[in-house]
Formats: C-alpha cells, structure tokens, sequence
C-alpha cells in the first residue's frame, strides 16, 4: 500500500549491486578503491548541449546512505547474502570522494559529469541513484531551457504535474525546470520544500460551477482582485470567454483602480486568437492584461506561434516539458575507469565496444572548459588525466579525438577546471548553493555557448578534446585490448 | 535539499487548486457537492487498450489527506489565503465517495475509470495527485503488457531504474510493470516494498575487476552457484564470453551436479549472437543455461528478433518501458460532469469543446462490459446513468456514439460493472487485493479481449456505447448549449 515516498533511497538501487557487493566482500575485494565516471553520450533532442542537474539530491542522498534494520532483514531473506556481510551493511556510510559539474553547467557528450573514487561495494551501491537523479533532472532541465530559449523571455511556467511520472516526476521535475529556466510551476509542494515559485488560478471546473461564465469571473475577481488571471476557453472564447472578462474586469477592477490583470486560454488555434484577443483587450483599454496560454506546448510550437504572430505574454507548459516528451530518456552512465592497488598505485580501465561511441576514457580524469578572453565565450571542453594542468598563458593545440585531422589552436584563453570536489573523504567539502543561483548560474553558463551550439536542429558540434597524454593511454589500451584505436 | 520523498503528498496539488477551494470556501460553496470522472482519450502506442493502475497508492494518499502545521504556514505566507479557510483546511479529510476500475482492468478512451463525489473543494484538491497517480501506474502496466504480450511467454524483467523520471518513476513503475505482466523488476526496494520480485547478477564493471574475464566468471560462481548468470559482452561476446562461461560452469557448477545457470547479452546483435551462444552452450552440455538479453528493448525489436530466429529465454528490459519512450504520456484527465443542488438533485455539467473527441459524457454515470456467455469473451463496452441497470436476459441494442448508424445487437451476454466502491461517505469500503492478485487478474482480464484489439498497430476499436438515457442527455445539454450534436 506504500507509495514511493518516504522510502529509505539506499534501497533504491539494482539488486545487482547487492549480489556484487556481497561478492566482492566475500572475495576479500571490499576496500579496494575504484573509480567510476559519470558521462553522457547523447544530448535528447538532438540538442548541442544539456544541462546538469539533481546534484543536491545526490548529496542528500549520499550523506544518508545506511542500511535499517528492516533493510537488513529483508536482504537476508532473500537467502543468498553472507551473514558477515549483512552486518558490514549495518554500518555502512560513505568514506570516498566525489567530484561533480555544479548544477546548472552546460554539459557535452562523453565527458565525465561525476567522478566517484570509493571502495567497491560503496562505489557500485551509488549507481542506480546517482544516474536516476542526475538523469531525471539533467532531462528536464535540459528540456526546460529549449522551451525557454523558444520563449524568447517570456516567462514560461511549469504546469505539468498531473502527466508527470511519478510524484518525484513532479516535484524535482518543476526544480529542474526552474534550474533551465522557467519562471515558475503549478506544483505547490515544490514552492514549498525548494522555493519554485507556485501559481495558478483556475480550472474550467471553476467556471461550470456557477450558472453563468460571467458570474464565475466576478465571484474570481472579487476573491483575488491583485491576481485575476481568468481562464476564457469554457465555452467560446472570443464570443463568451474574452467579453465576460472584461465585463468582469469593469466591474471589479477598475473601481478598484487595479489594471494587472490576465486572461489565459487553454485550446484553440493560438496564434488566431491571442491577436483577436489582444484587439479586443486592447480597445477596452486593458492592455495591462497579460494572455497566457496552455495547450500542448513545446519549443517547436512556441517558435511557430511568434511566427505567426501570437500575442503571448507567458506560456502554461504542461506534458511535454515534465516528461521531455519528445525524448523521455537522458542516457547517463555510470563506468569503472581505474582500480587502486595495494599500493595506492592508479590502474585505468577501460570498457571496450565494436561501436566505437560506446568505448569508454580510461583513467582518474577532470576537464577544462576554455573561455575565450576576449568574448567570454566557451571554445572547447579539454579532458585531461587528473594530474595534469593547463597553462592558460601559452597557446594550446587541441584536436577531436573522433578526427584527429581536426586541430585547432586555443589562444587567449582562460581555462576553469568544471568538476569541483563534493565529498572528501566521505565528508562534504562543497557548499551549496541556493536554487536561484543555480538558475542564474545556468543562465550565464548558457549564455556563453555561441548560437549556433543552441540551434535546436542540427546544431554545431561543440569541442570536447582530449589531452595528449589521455590520448595516448587510450591507444595503448585498446591497441592491447586487440582493438585498432579509433 | 530535500529529495521528493517523505513530503505531504496532499500538498503535491496544482495552486489553483488552493486558490479555487479558497474561493469556493469565501463564496459560501465549499458545501456544494460535486461529480468528477477520471478518464483517457487515447491509448498510447496507438493500442486497443490501456491498463488501469495506480488504485492501491490513490487510496492510501486519500487515507492521508491532510495539512500539517507548516503546510497552513506557508500557505498563509502567500498572503492570498482567507484565514477561515485556512483554519478550516486545518481539519480537512476526504468525506465522500469514489468509485473506480479494479487495477489490471483493461480500459477504454472515454469511459469513467474514476468517479469522485465530494463537497467541491475536497473533490478538486484530488485533482492532480489522482491523476499522476494513475496517470503514471497506467502507462507502465500498459507498457509494460504490450512488451510482454511481445515476449510471448518468456520472463521480461524490468531493468530501467537508473533512467527513471524520478524516484517513483523507477519504484512504483516496476509495481506498474508488474501489474502489466513483467514477472520481476531489478529494483530492490520494489521488491521490499511491494513484493516485485528482484533480481540481478553482474555489471560490466565486476568483470573489469579481475584479472581476467574467466577469474570474474569463476568467482562469481562460487559465490553464487545456484544463482550463476554470467554477463559475457564485456570484451567479445564469441570469442571470450562465452567460452569463459562455460569453462567457469564446467569448473565450478558442473562437480556440484548444478545444470541451472545462465548468461547475458547487453549489446551486439541479439539475433545473430543468441543462435550461435545456444548452439556452444549446447554442444558444451549446457542445455539448461537460459540465455538472457538486454539492451534497448521493447515490443517491436523482441517481436522482429524472434522472427530473425534468436534464441532467448528472458529479456530485461529498461528505458524504453520504464519512461514508456515511445509514448511517455497518459493523458487522464478530471472533469467535472455534475453538482448537487440543495436539496440533493444532481444537476449534469458537460464542457463543450469545438473538438468532437474533448466534449464530455455529462452526469454520474457507470459502466458495464459484456462478455459473451459461450466464448467468455468481452465484446463491448456500456456507459450509462448511475441509476440505470442493465437487464442482461434479454437482447440489447446498442451504437457507437461518433458513428450512430453503427448498431449491433447483444445477446447472450453477461453484464459486468465495472467500477466499484472505494469510499463511501470517507471510509475505505474496497477490500484491496495483493499486488499477485493484481497481476494475475489483469493477465485474465486481458485473455478476454479479442487478438485484433491486441494489435500492437491499427488494433480493431473496441465498441464503448452510450445508453440512450445518457444519448438524450448528451444531445440536450449540447444543443441547449448551442451546439449541435456530433
């Protein structure tokens, strides 16, 4: 009868975590420290770059891993897990070291968004809800910034909780897409527990509950005359809904002195009617009157509707934002790239593949993200071994692992190292900030990325290069894995 | 830095929802009784069917509706509020009634699956947690049944956690897909939790842990041999899995006299790689290792990879069930279809739509389903007035409401209602079956049907007939309200 809420989340994981750490424990192979990375290999909707996003949730997550008692109880039920082994669960905590993009970052395909350096079983026991999280919302925030970037400034809210997956679908849904950019949501839980501001007015329910359309409006205005957004699709909107408004608005609002007022429609053709009705507005002298409009909506659509000319003020986007309808999926994985041995001596891994997009960088890494010093603008993301370092002050060539025939020299630049360290040592070492400076954080990443890597279609593929010394240490691996380097 | 889970689920509801039981509430009409249906208009995929999930977490979050101290706090510090309304919102519960489809039930666009009657601000607060509810539950276990219907008999295993929309996207979604047919999920705390059955073995990375492929295989069977599946992809599936397995099964399983084990495919060609690792783990005498698949799946590659001829027992299936990709949306919707007047009349409400498909059925209402009593069968669908009954001794005429002159005649035919009591007057009357009966009651529900509604693609339209009661109704509301009938 449990809904998924209020569950312990370290259970939220694969069973095969389980069945490994317990496999590696009774092999003796429990504190050997591995490091596993987290990177993306598509960016949805043929997009040029996501957004990261769920790192504090990841950090909840991972400052309250334990294991309850009943948790125990249930795993040794099941019949198959050394006894030794369920009591090491019992104090079970996290004692590694994570590395992450702040949230908010614009983020390419393969480069390492996360990197978690732990003990195997610790290690391997992060999989599940570190991709979960970090897939969720990179996904809606991602999402939410093409639709803000069609709105063009607008203010677009999130209203789709209803068609969400889920009650987390919802709630850290509307703060990733406050994170990419809307202005705020409709779900009144996420302006309560992470401060996305919540609005809404009404239903259609509201209008059929009394005799009359323009009763419903008056009986509106008159409970919220500071906030008397009117919903004008119940019936006719340009024969009933638009004049019942401003009848209404007469009545109430203007003896009142008050002129911010909105209309919103929720079916029809847009285009045709939000310029009839901003006519109609307009001439009764409510051109303070905002229009917001709700119907299905998506960056494709909203583009279309400037095109032809719409009159929107603000955007009510439901289902196709909440689930990324168009592309549900954000493929983040989770890879082992290097082993410790006994003597703390850093052994790279590599995962190989016959598609070459799959095959894995081995080796502990970090990148860099150069900023032109003269524009501002991000040039190209350079991933390099974790001792490595960048000297801005020399000119650097780069070439694209994937054509190695394209080069290119970085001058003038400046170079930020994108992974700041979260936790050290099981401890957290990062200081969080606000969702508003996530947002605005976000806002200004994207705003150095050169138009043409925010085309929706097609966009200009964004350098991500590796060091040659990375290079290099992929080659020999592969070339001994039997594989030709790609 | 809270993750959505352990919130007030009453508080996951739209602010219009507030606003309008705030406005009801100072209008004098928090009292007024009101009827709202659940319903669909679609079928996602472009199937015959959906199945209805999500009762069970729908009760249980009405069963808790309530407002905590600090859920009146920030409300009143929205400063729109009336404090009467919220000192009344201080002691709310659900006091009406609700009627719904058993879960598993195969349902139909347009008929009630809900059907809320409540005082107006108690029915609307329901809104849109009812609706995600079973908005979400409904895609998986529809999902989830077409891709098992694929499968054909064989498990499939629901393996998409990590590219979960969320929390509950990953944990009540393996509920869902069990409902829909999926004989287990690899989410642990499903299993805890509701009883999902969850398994898992190996990642790619314990492979990568060893020395060789063949010491991962061999450990790994030691620690479990009579739960061996071995994951064979991690460097050449032919070449080195597979022989890797089979020396690992020979070294340890074969001298305990084990015969059961299996191995796992997570990428290459399914087709091509199944035929040939059948025929080596056979002529090595391994008949009984199962052969399990994993990457990208859904109902269209498992139905063209058996027509290829490959040679599989289990699927474990992912993103593309656990987000629905191909049609990550449910759209039930809440409307209101009537209000009490004061002396207890029920008073029918229809929203008019220009679009034929989004007028509403107006006025409380049920529905039956017929099955034919010689093949068992169900052959239409019937929505009538609540206080209408159908007499199934005699033969009954009914029509298809879009195409009136379709008409069929049913005789022999046993008459089912279809939703039944969940709350009366607040209190649970439903007695609620176990997840197992859930499962088991959809698989027989969905036996019923006819192989043509079962297509996965231009599925033959099951009838859902209107009474003529509900026919002249329908008829009269809409021409009264200027509109013609369709």
């Amino acid at each position: 009868m449990k809904s998924a809420n209020g569950i312990n989340l370290t259970m939220l994981c694969d069973f095969y975590e389980l069945t490994m750490g317990n496999g590696y424990f009774v092999s003796g192979m429990q504190d050997r420290m591995t490091y596993f990375d987290v990177f993306f290999r598509e960016v949805p909707d043929g997009g040029g770059f996501a957004i990261a996003a769920g790192l504090e949730q990841i950090i909840d997550y991972v400052q309250n891993l334990h294991f309850d008692e009943e948790d125990i109880a249930y795993l040794r039920g099941r019949g198959i897990f050394d006894e030794e082994f369920l009591e090491y669960l019992r104090n079970f905590k996290f004692t590694g070291d994570i590395w992450a993009v702040p949230e908010g970052t614009p983020i390419f395909p393969r480069e390492p968004v996360f990197t978690v350096r732990a003990p195997a079983i610790q290690a391997q026991l992060l999989e599940t809800y570190l991709l979960l999280e970090f897939n969720h919302q990179s996904l809606i925030a991602t999402k939410a910034n093409r639709i803000c970037r069609a709105a063009d400034g607008r203010a677009v809210l999130e209203f789709g909780s209803r068609r969400a997956q889920g009650i987390a679908g919802a709630v850290t849904g509307a703060r990733a897409a406050f994170i990419g950019g809307c202005a705020g949501t409709a779900c009144t839980v996420s302006d309560q527990i992470y401060g996305v501001p919540a609005a809404g007015t009404m239903a259609h329910s509201w209008v059929q509950m009394f005799d009359t359309e323009y009763d419903a409006f008056v009986t509106y205005c008159k409970a919220y005359p500071t906030n008397a957004v009117l919903l004008v699709d119940t019936f006719n909107t340009l024969k009933s809904g638009i004049p019942n408004a401003i009848r209404a608005f007469n009545e109430v609002l203007k003896p009142m002195g008050i002129t911010k007022c909105g209309i919103r429609l929720d079916s029809g053709d847009m285009a045709y009617l939000t310029q009839k009705a901003r006519v109609m507005l307009d001439e009764a002298g409510w051109t303070d009157c905002t229009i917001t409009v709700s119907n299905s909506l998506d960056e494709r659509l909203i583009t279309e509707l400037f095109r032809q000319g719409a009159k929107i003020d603000a955007f009510g986007v439901g289902e196709r934002l909440i689930t990324s309808k168009s592309a549900p999926v954000f493929g983040g994985v989770y890879k082992l790239c290097a082993v410790e041995d006994g003597d703390g001596n850093i052994i790279p891994k590599i995962k190989v593949s016959e598609n070459v997009g799959k095959i894995t960088n081995p080796g502990f890494k970090k990148f860099y993200r150069f900023y032109n010093r003269e524009t501002g603008m991000a040039e190209a993301d350079y991933i390099c071994m974790h001792d490595e370092t960048v000297d801005d002050s020399q000119p650097l060539e780069i070439c694209d692992p994937q054509a190695r025939w394209k080069r290119k020299t970085m001058e003038n630049f400046r170079a930020y190292e994108m992974m700041v360290p979260i936790f050290q040592n099981g401890e957290l070492v990062y200081k969080l900030p606000t969702l508003k400076e996530i947002k605005t954080y976000c806002a200004y990443q994207v705003s150095t990325l050169w138009p043409e890597v925010k085309r929706f279609d097609y966009p200009h593929q964004y350098y991500v290069d590796l060091s040659p010394k990375l290079m290099a240490l992929k080659d020999k691996m592969l070339s001994d894995a039997g594989h030709k380097a790609e």
